[in-house]
């Protein structure tokens, strides 16, 4: 039972929380029961799962959580990135939130067979605030990091001002959805490697735009349609 | 020129940050630009607007402001509330995250015509992170308060282990989409005021469930197409 706010383990746990220490380890942390039976249910071994109570002083863990109200476990975990494929993805390019990206994390796990891809300039999804938006989604799915040019399929850039929807994007293969900053959207040197532009339909009396979260589910569960009637042509 | 922090516009600012000056008032603030301009655009007056630089000293405002970055002008707004109504709308039932109701409000006002009815404990979508999170949205179409019982229409309960999807739901006349907390869902007695059960399609290998501000969106974004359908017929 660790009863020591010096305890190297609990320091640990502090400095994860900061990116440099993530960088430096490529580990992260995931707190509460949800997330470590997530991992467990990925296969994902844990390097460390400290219970309180059980392993450490409830007081202790809770001082070492970001969650204002603490927490009944911690678990450091090896950060770990996919390949990116798929016949839908999403590619995000300076989505600095991480709210948003472990909430996109979430969704297309939910919504299509490929990963997030992460650009240039997008927040750490395994950041605290990202971890838990993704909820398991991390473990089950994890990001990849690669640039835009490279991918495979159709790069279909999310513009609320494109006249395509959609809807109408044609269906040739895998399709990758792109997705820039909320208030900058993509850079146009990347909206120069994507292939087409396309819009989610939204009433014309309401806002201009949409989170970016929010923009890519409704992106991907349009697209889902999509590459599922590719699917059941061939 | 504002040159103290006592000055009473900038206690009242700092104030309104905390829900019970908001209730006493009903005033609420609105940072940046953006939110201004929105308000303009939807013909709301303010109470009160502090440009940095030519109201009050930058300095000064950045401190009363919430956002960690500091902010070029504030307002004060009277709250405002809308009556229930609309062929689509959205009601929710103990979603105590701020950033999922503000997210709620922008995201309702893009794909349907009603506004968000806000059920018991839900979080303050006035509070400062759920204005931001709404964007102009608060402005241009303000939540209601009511309870679920007397709202008119098919009130749609959205449930992950429903049988039938959304896409099937009846269009005969208006139609509520209610939705609870993220983890708790919707209680039993809540239940059981609603007529139907539905789920938004996911991928069977994905997570259980979305977040909360995501399901709503898929939830309305498939529904918009069956009350316009029913729009078609009529």
């Amino acid at each position: 039972m660790i009863t020591s706010p010096d305890n190297q383990h609990l320091k640990q746990i502090r400095k994860l929380a900061k990116k440099p220490e993530r960088e430096r380890t490529g580990l992260f942390c995931a707190e509460g029961e949800d997330l470590i039976v997530a991992a467990q249910g990925a296969g994902v071994e844990p390097e460390l799962v400290l219970w309180a109570g059980a392993d450490v002083e409830p007081e202790l863990l809770a001082a070492a959580s970001t969650l204002g109200s603490g927490t009944r476990v911690i678990g450091i975990y090896p950060q770990r990135f996919s390949e990116p494929g798929g016949a839908l993805s999403l590619y995000l390019h300076g989505v600095g939130d991480p709210g948003n990206v472990g909430t996109a994390i979430r969704t297309a796990h939910a919504l299509c067979d490929g990963p997030v891809v992460l650009g240039p300039e997008c927040a750490d999804p395994y950041s605290p605030k990202a971890v838990r938006a993704s909820m398991g989604s991390l473990f089950a799915r994890p990001p990849a990091r690669a640039p835009l040019a490279g991918l495979p399929g159709l790069k279909v850039a999310l513009d609320a001002r494109a006249e395509r929807s959609v809807a109408d994007v044609p269906a040739e293969g895998p399709i990758v959805v792109c997705l820039g900053a909320e208030r900058a959207g993509l850079p146009d040197e990347v909206k120069a490697a994507t292939d087409i532009e396309a819009h989610v339909p939204l009433r014309p009396d309401g806002p201009e735009s949409l989170n970016v979260a929010t923009a890519g589910a409704l992106a991907l569960y349009e697209l889902a349609r999509v590459t599922s009637r590719m699917a059941d042509d061939a």
